[in-house]
């Protein structure tokens, strides 16, 4: 069993307003070491499949299939072996 | 500078119908070896403090006080130096 994370950001050309207005909150609180804010989306996918060239291979046809717009989003991820 | 890399999830007694969701479709796409689903959110977050350790401290602080709501969700961090 395999666990998959998967971290989705707007590519750089993308403008993200949101990331903007978590970042002026953070000035206003009183952090002001705060440069360019992002917000993305983060998935924990437990895999069962076999091996990890199979939960690799498919955990990147179905990211890039259904959790992501491919236009204005990018993604990385992790694999990491799970024994519950 | 540094970047921070915040990942904010449900807490495991948190009921995450979407994520219940995304399985569901996955499933309906001819995914078949996914176990549990979770989503939750990402911030990447550029820090201008002096030092590694600011930056840590800073990064706990604001993500407990803006970025999570305590009750339902957790979080995990890396800090990477960051040239840019």
């Amino acid at each position: 069993m395999y666990l998959g994370k998967v971290y989705v950001s707007y590519k750089p050309s993308v403008f993200d307003p949101q990331g903007d207005v978590i970042k002026k909150s953070l000035n206003q609180l009183g952090f002001q070491n705060i440069g360019q804010v992002k917000q993305g989306k983060y998935f924990e996918i437990k895999l069962t499949d076999d091996s990890f060239e199979e939960a690799e291979a498919n955990l990147k046809k179905f990211t890039e299939e259904l959790l992501i717009n491919p236009n204005t989003e990018t993604y990385q991820y992790d694999i990491v072996e799970d024994e519950k």
